[in-house]
């Protein structure tokens, strides 16, 4: 991992499409963005794009492909998201079928790409600060919860916000505010901080996603919306056919994680 | 006009529905958002959002209506924008062929219409940190440019950014900058500073839209994307028919400037 750390992110994607790469991209190409993928035939398109133009904490969108185009060249030249990420998954009417490492024989030529900004971007300026995240120190997934927070309903999708929680002390907290807020682009600022049951969730030990974390005495839990949120949602409408990439899987662009901070 | 500054949102849109209120909106409503308008129908709204979503410094998106549905209730609960801006303008293929204080008998069941932030929402942080805002000053329109810089192409869609300018001292220019940085979802932080000619300008004093201001010894042009973009981008496409705002006749949202602050 030492080395694919400090690659290329092209170089990494050349290798995840010679599927030499199959796994987590958790820690490849440091710096870089990595994004979510939903992929939605056009019929499907406006109302997801109006859905995430609508709710920009849970669904920043970082690129969206055109109709029938794979290549994402707003934030990766060259790029082919039909075989640069590790794992898919493919979604028919709603129901998990298969999980597969090259989507090119499900690709239809009416596909749009939506690529969804993900909290790893903001994830390695919290710690530069040098705030700790439970998560990566416990070396498992960030723990993620449906809220009764409701999302901004667009055409067919609507449904709850998830979001992902770090616990930390409340000085810490603060800072994270600060830290995150630069990056509007990127879920932003927290959207709760504190009681849990005041949106909904009932016992934070059970995350509805990912892994439970230590929660420490004197900390408070954290929470932003989450990039789960817009697959969840999608998923809920049931389409013919959604594809997304595999958990831990993301697609790996060239952009900088600071060019989508504005301050 | 004393009693339009103070005066709710909801109250002036009243009085623009019952064509009391004919003329510009500037200053009113104080403190609350206004838009830019533009409606398409349903066949180019997704090439539309997909050109504002790739340009959001030009085409900062504050709400856009469903398919059919002439309410923005995501920032004006009850408002429609079939009656409730001043001013409309139609243009068919491309040509501006009438101008209307209410578009009810335009108005078609796939048409979808796009509130777009304007600089009205940035001007008042800058008069409040003492910052001089030159056309305000001079009691005209802020002059206008095109540029050299292009628009990401969505669809249909393609064209250069059209900026505003405001000459301000080179210390009021950096706090402009951070203060406009606050403001990601209306235009944010400047896109240029100083030398018009690199970015396509040849001459300052003759701006494309709007009205030359004076320029004072020791000021330095400042440069923000336009949200006549979009507009001047839609009708560059000649869409069979498009409907937006008159000049200076903007929509009065609910929300507060401050609202769109990400710090």
């Amino acid at each position: 991992m030492g080395n694919y750390e400090s690659m290329d992110p092209k170089d990494i994607r050349e290798l995840i499409r010679k599927q030499v790469i199959t796994g987590s991209t958790a820690g490849m190409s440091k710096g870089y963005t990595q994004a979510n993928l939903v992929i939605l035939k056009k019929e499907h398109a406006f109302d997801f794009l109006l859905f995430c133009q609508r709710n920009p904490k849970p669904c920043p969108l970082l690129d969206v492909t055109e109709p029938g185009s794979f290549s994402p060249s707003l934030i990766a030249e060259g790029a082919d998201i039909r075989k640069d990420i590790p794992k898919y998954r493919i979604y028919q009417d709603g129901v998990f079928t298969e999980e597969v490492a090259d989507i090119t024989e499900y690709w239809e030529d009416d596909m749009v790409g939506f690529l969804i900004g993900c909290s790893f971007t903001f994830e390695t300026p919290l710690l530069e600060s040098g705030i700790p995240v439970r998560h990566i120190e416990e070396n498992c997934n960030v723990p993620m919860y449906k809220t009764n927070i409701p999302c901004q309903k667009a055409g067919m999708f609507e449904g709850p916000t998830v979001v992902s929680m770090r616990p930390m002390t409340p000085v810490d907290a603060i800072r994270a505010v600060q830290i995150t807020s630069r990056f509007p682009a990127v879920h932003g600022a927290p959207i709760h901080i504190g009681d849990p049951s005041l949106i909904g969730i009932p016992d934070i030990s059970k995350p509805d996603f990912g892994d439970a974390v230590t929660i420490k005495e004197g900390e408070i839990p954290v929470f932003w919306a989450c990039g789960v949120t817009p697959q969840a949602v999608a998923m809920e409408s049931k389409p013919s056919i959604m594809i997304t990439h595999g958990p831990g899987c993301m697609f790996i662009s060239d952009i900088k994680d600071e060019k989508f901070s504005v301050l």
